[in-house]
């Protein structure tokens, strides 16, 4: 079988001193640089494949503080504190001896108890009633992804409606998700999907504006097993902003499993420039 | 005019090597240690006072890695990269040469340009209109603050409801709230009044559970002149739970200024003990 291009784009190799080296993957390039999602991942497989690692992430925080540019990369992940059931990480994405990223991330070993949703699903049609969206083919990472919008899909740039800035619009996407070609689903990969959401900008003024997400934060609610249980399926994703104000938004979503349980909450701050 | 608690409480002193020391404040105690709200502030605000600052906040994450001894710690706050019109900061708190907090934050020079709110403020009574509640004398904390309960408040656990495991319940607790004695908003007291909810936990059960910040996130949506603009008058606070799973919560909740617009955006992890 061959390797899923995920899983080399999130590829690394060990070095000394908690330091791991990568390589951007064409498969996974932006308008600029890598998608957020792939890179936020791969800060995160930096923990998951680290020898010191305990238990399964909790909470992810991913800050982009500068241009990723296409080529190799040093990833620097240590653990900072190790407590009995958690333990807290930072990892740096280093190019050129300039800090691209920086991260920090909570890991746990989990234990079976009460547990409770306090949200529901959306309510939606099944996947496979919900028809497959072409997306644009100028973004190349659109590719590696399976998408079925049911709400808030990419406009058509060559024929928007008229936007009046005075009503209140509803930026809400809620869309049926999954690697292209399938691929079990694991935290990396969770990770990812909770950035696959095109910029709530281009839904408020259905034009393209500049827009990149500035730091993402996504809680991790499903265990190991929860993710084997939904292994290749498509998940339910959706997201809305919640302000735009001077050249930043807010974002925050969730990451459903296909047996209508919460895999992922995810929120993140954009810049756009109007 | 003598200092407000407040300000005693996040007080820094600069040494060398962009570290500052500072020392946890009694009148901000929690159960254990000092309330984490105050600890996130006083993180926030060694970026505040450093000379390197560029603009104000728009995303603060403090991960709680282990407890905070009441006493002296030392900040360890870096800008990490300073770009155009952004700045990335890490900050650590230590104490005995262990890292008991990591933090990430951006900075930014904001300018004026299109701005528009997706969600609305909860429609509530004016601040004057709701009482006053009288908070358990137990928590020392709760007397830095004036809370209004529009919704869920601190439940009676003398006398609890009975609760039903296999129906939905609404964890939302909406409350004006303001420094007491009152103090001016800037982005610490933000940054504090982010963490003020209790937890989650405490009104889905219905009692007491052992629980704690993980880790919280928090986007700023107001610049300098809304938060001089809202002086010391009550803001409006509301959160709620998404999802309790096997030892963790997430709450995600809204700032809101008096004149009906957002301050911020609040997100948090919580461990529970079930």
């Amino acid at each position: 079988m061959p390797t899923h291009p995920f899983d080399t784009a999130i590829a690394l190799h060990a070095e000394a001193d908690n330091r791991f080296s990568g390589h951007t993957s064409a498969a996974y390039a932006n308008m600029i640089g890598p998608f957020g999602g792939v890179t936020a991942a791969t800060l995160l497989n930096a923990i998951c494949v680290h020898p010191a690692r305990l238990g399964d992430p909790v909470a992810l925080t991913v800050n982009y503080a500068g241009p990723v540019a296409d080529g190799p990369f040093t990833l620097h992940a240590v653990p900072v504190r190790t407590n009995r059931s958690t333990q807290h990480w930072r990892v740096d994405l280093v190019q050129d001896e300039a800090i691209a990223c920086t991260a920090t991330a909570v890991f746990a070993l989990r234990r079976e108890t009460w547990s409770s949703p306090e949200i529901a699903r959306p309510e939606v049609p099944d996947a496979p009633n919900v028809p497959v969206n072409a997306m644009p083919a100028r973004v190349v990472w659109f590719k590696q992804y399976e998408m079925r919008f049911v709400q808030g899909g990419m406009p058509d740039f060559r024929n928007p409606p008229p936007v009046d800035d005075t009503t209140h619009h509803d930026t809400t996407s809620t869309l049926w998700v999954r690697d292209e070609p399938p691929r079990p689903l694991d935290f990396p990969a969770l990770a990812s999907i909770c950035d696959v959401f095109i910029p709530r900008i281009f839904l408020r003024r259905q034009r393209p504006v500049p827009a990149g997400t500035v730091s993402i934060t996504s809680y991790f609610h499903a265990d190991a097993a929860q993710l084997a249980a939904q292994g290749s399926q498509p998940v339910l994703a959706t997201a809305c902003a919640q302000n735009f104000r001077n050249g930043f938004f807010d974002q925050s979503g969730t990451v459903w499993g296909s047996d209508g349980k919460l895999l992922a909450s995810t929120h993140q701050v954009v810049y756009y420039k109007e």
